[in-house]
């Protein structure tokens, strides 16, 4: 079979969940939680049902979910949004950001992206026939090298992929960050596709610098961000984005034929639990309390902890521990000493290794203690 | 803003279903019930919500669900599929037809499709930098005319576009076809892409001929269906597709970047009714009574009926009344009469406009009444 994507496997979060699932290993591998959502959220998915809101919603969104949108991005970042025109309900996040990468990048484009990268976003690029212009980030403290960015910069640069909190590293953008974007992409066309699926989840009272609180950033930019990671419902497959106009009516335009709409019933349900902001401002300080409480608990452990500013996940390196590959530790974590966590190297094209995995703190505490005092044993 | 589908607009669909809504009129013409689904299926949703299954599903889906699915499949029409590989929960046929066609359609390529067609088929293919080698069904029959399709194969054919029952024409392949079909594409590797989401609505007493019932052709076939028409959940956005395997590892591939996975909890609960398989096996009596009636029901208007064998629709020409084109006479019907319906010259690339419109008959008794009520006094 002639292959668009010959390199490409099953994604390691598959593998490492089939393998968690037959050793029934302590799962910190994927970043879903394991505790329940809102009741209330689920009330209002079964009273929509019940009201008889199960046909195709429309194309671009619930006109309620997209004003609860457009009223907390300018709430919460400043910048408003037209909400027929530039916000779009895209069924998950992921649908999002291929949608698009699909509309927006033509044949012969580079694409800026860095890496370790979420693994969909390389091969994104090559199905469009771009080229993916990957830019390393190294352990342990992940910056942007800006110097770089700006080097490789080209007139066919046609995108640039950020992802912040950042997947799977626990970095957030600073302000400095910022600042270098804005000047090197000032006077060019290049789009940012901005991953923010993780935008309530950030640490120690740092902002999130969503591309839609920056105006000039906010005029090139495509934002995509997730419900299923903000309200505990990551099976859902409800996610959004925003974009300027021009920008968006392409996007529509592969949405409506990948896809057509999101789930019509969980757009009722979000759209009624978006009127408590509660759910999502408390995030951060939910997250936070998890990320403490594994991070002390494996403070006996060998393992030497890469402090973590926001998202789902917390690194731990092994370097100075062993000599094996990640691959091959996170295999023994998993079959000798029952705990699933996923190497980082599965997020470098190149299985760039440097000793470091990443764990999912998305869990109840019952899961995080088990899987720490297992992890503190090796 | 440079464009991979300049020539897209908003799908007709949107913008009918927005005047309809304008003028409040009788909509007969999204193919998406007004009538409840199963409260069965609700009480199941809702089961696996309050059980936890709120988080990512298996990419290839639930285990149950692939289960089912194999087990229907070869009690209908005889082929086995391997559950683990040769089946993959998708969400939606949208989905998963443009996974399909990402996945195997390379620049380059050369996929036939049918006009009239379902509007996302052509661009679709284009996206791929694919040539889409049209061929047009004709009023009021709209047979395949197969000498032309063995004509117009070429070493750079990659795929056949199929769809039956067809939207928007009512049409079913016949046994004649199947042979036609696998006489043409025989010793060829050209892959049959069949859309065959109306395949439980077929009526008197014609059988659905899916690739599923061919095995030579099923070798060579990606068959795409959708629970969404079959549950009365055209919201839900669950469907899935068969393949060999070689070709379901790359289908998967794009699936898994795309979209990840299907919706959790629906899936929980359609894999419990594919257990009561009156709810499929009762649905071409179930449909072919709503097509009779609003067909008895337009006897007495000016409309020339043309006979629907199978899908959610009823074509009726207007030719001999009117000479202005399908497009104003649709909007005529919705301003002045207060009814809902598609041109089908939108199912068409160039417009061909054959003064013929659609009307779909998914839609309740009350609902099939009043609308052709009004279609009488046109
Ligand atoms: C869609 S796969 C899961 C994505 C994520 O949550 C992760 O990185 O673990
Ligand atoms: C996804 S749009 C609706 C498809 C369909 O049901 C139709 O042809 O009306």
């Amino acid at each position: 079979q002639r292959s668009k994507l010959p390199h490409v496997g099953t994604t390691i979060f598959t593998v490492i969940g089939q393998l968690a699932a037959k050793h029934q290993a302590i799962n910190l591998s994927q970043g879903a939680p394991n505790f329940p959502c809102s009741a209330d959220l689920i009330r209002h998915a079964h009273e929509a049902m019940q009201a008889g809101h199960n046909q195709y919603a429309p194309m671009s969104g619930l006109p309620a979910l997209r004003q609860a949108i457009v009223d907390k991005v300018e709430a919460l970042y400043g910048q408003g949004y037209d909400v027929d025109s530039e916000v779009t309900v895209m069924a998950s996040a992921s649908e999002a950001l291929f949608s698009a990468v699909t509309a927006l990048v033509h044949e012969g484009d580079e694409v800026i992206v860095f890496e370790p990268a979420f693994d969909s976003y390389i091969p994104m690029i090559e199905l469009q026939g771009a080229t993916p212009v990957v830019i390393k980030l190294a352990a342990p403290d992940f910056a942007i090298p800006w110097d770089e960015v700006a080097a490789r910069i080209t007139p066919r640069t046609r995108m640039l992929l950020l992802n912040t909190p950042h997947n799977p590293t626990g970095t957030v953008l600073s302000a400095a960050d910022v600042a270098r974007l804005e000047a090197i992409t000032e006077g060019t066309d290049i789009v940012v596709l901005s991953d923010e699926v993780y935008e309530h989840v950030v640490f120690d009272g740092e902002l999130h610098h969503s591309m839609s609180r920056h105006p000039k950033l906010a005029a090139r930019s495509v934002v995509v961000t997730s419900f299923g990671k903000t309200f505990h419902v990551t099976g859902w497959r409800v996610g959004y984005c925003l974009a300027p106009q021009a920008l968006m009516d392409e996007i529509r335009k592969v949405h409506q034929f990948a896809m057509f709409a999101a789930d019509t019933p969980m757009q009722y349900a979000l759209a009624k639990l978006m009127a408590e902001p509660q759910h999502y401002l408390g995030l951060s300080a939910f997250y936070q309390q998890k990320r403490d409480l594994l991070s002390q608990a494996l403070a006996d452990s060998p393992l030497q902890l890469i402090p973590s500013r926001g998202s789902f996940f917390l690194l731990a390196s092994f370097a100075h521990l062993s000599d094996e590959s990640d691959s091959s530790f996170v295999q023994r974590l998993i079959t000798e000493h029952g705990v699933a966590t996923i190497p980082v190297s599965a997020f470098y094209r190149d299985g760039t290794d440097q000793r470091v995995i990443r764990l999912s703190f998305a869990k109840d505490e019952a899961t995080l203690l088990a899987g720490a005092e297992r992890l503190c044993r090796i």
